[in-house]
């Protein structure tokens, strides 16, 4: 079926969210944790997380001033770090549950059932329920203008993994280390390998990659 | 296990870029049509689409200028006019490519052999075998100086989709359409649902949401 653009912008606005949210498809779904300048922590799931670039290794995301982990970019701005925090198969329904609107008062750590991971020299803490984790210093963040969200761009400075995911060539086996994806607004999946393909090149046809 | 910042710099290049990559968690993965002036079409793979909002109805993704679907920005900037087409189990090994380097004279639809879907008063096409795709308009473009990279943001407007993967609240069951997600750089994975979950409150817990 086809849904022409005026059908879409006709729609109702929860519809219309819901629909739009699926159509860029499966998603990473992570937990970001931050701390303000007066030391109250902040955990907030966000669905937009991207790769930027290996070296230097950045990624970005995208904040939405109108939705609840607001907390999250003023942190950011305040304090410089942030932790970002995969999520797996027994931490999503309280991963979910941090996006409730809760007052500033209360950290989605306690509210929603997690443990601070403490990391040396730094205020920011770990998700200590997370299994793939990783350290970042604030870069740049870039006004989008065209809806008035907000990209946040973050320099990789530490990871945490579970050794046996790493394979040789530096990949990480994401699916052994339990990490999940997300679609739309609210729906969370599991994954299973079809399987990883050699690099492409004009005269042969992608191979299996053996691990 | 822990890995340093030092330990990331000192990293070989394809390592550093398959692990690095991977921590973006699992992503998005699409191919972008595009034409040029001179009306030769092609076609690449993405793994970075985010949404950016739905209303109005905006999606963005990053354009690494030091690698092949080079042409795809190129030919948006000349023409204005793109499609995403989601990837399914059947076309993953032909979608993965279209990312080896073809000369310009040469459209991946040919080579990785995909059909053109023509869309009316549009000179720009779907892929055919996609089940879940959509018609962009250019919006703007944003050059992310510290690495650059370059964001490119689309306005959504038309969807062509499968009647029965849209529920009554808008969410689109992407694994009913057969969509699939990708890890790192060269992973693919099919997605087993979870469970959807209701809207997040502070003094309630998040419940299955029936479909």
């Amino acid at each position: 079926m086809k849904i022409t653009q005026n059908e879409i912008l006709e729609m109702e606005t929860r519809y219309r969210a819901s629909l739009v949210n699926a159509l860029s498809g499966f998603k990473s779904v992570v937990l970001i944790s931050t701390i303000s300048k007066d030391q109250k922590s902040n955990l907030a799931i966000f669905n937009s997380l991207f790769h930027l670039g290996a070296n230097p290794a950045l990624c970005g995301f995208i904040v939405r001033p109108d939705v609840s982990p607001r907390h999250t970019l003023k942190n950011i701005l305040e304090t410089k770090y942030f932790t970002i925090n995969h999520i797996n198969k027994d931490i999503y329904v309280n991963a979910h549950q941090t996006s409730a609107r809760y007052d500033e008062s209360v950290s989605e750590f306690e509210a929603c059932n997690f443990t601070h991971q403490i990391i040396e020299n730094q205020n920011v803490t770990y998700v200590k329920e997370s299994n793939v984790k990783f350290l970042c210093e604030f870069q740049q963040k870039i006004d989008i203008e065209i809806n008035g969200t907000i990209m946040v761009i973050g320099l990789i400075k530490e990871i945490i993994l579970p050794e046996n995911v790493i394979q040789q060539d530096g990949f990480i086996d994401l699916e052994r280390a339990g990490t999940i994806t997300c679609s739309g607004l609210d729906s969370y999946h599991e994954t299973q390998k079809l399987q990883r393909l050699t690099y492409a090149k004009p005269n042969s046809w992608p191979q299996n990659v053996k691990s």
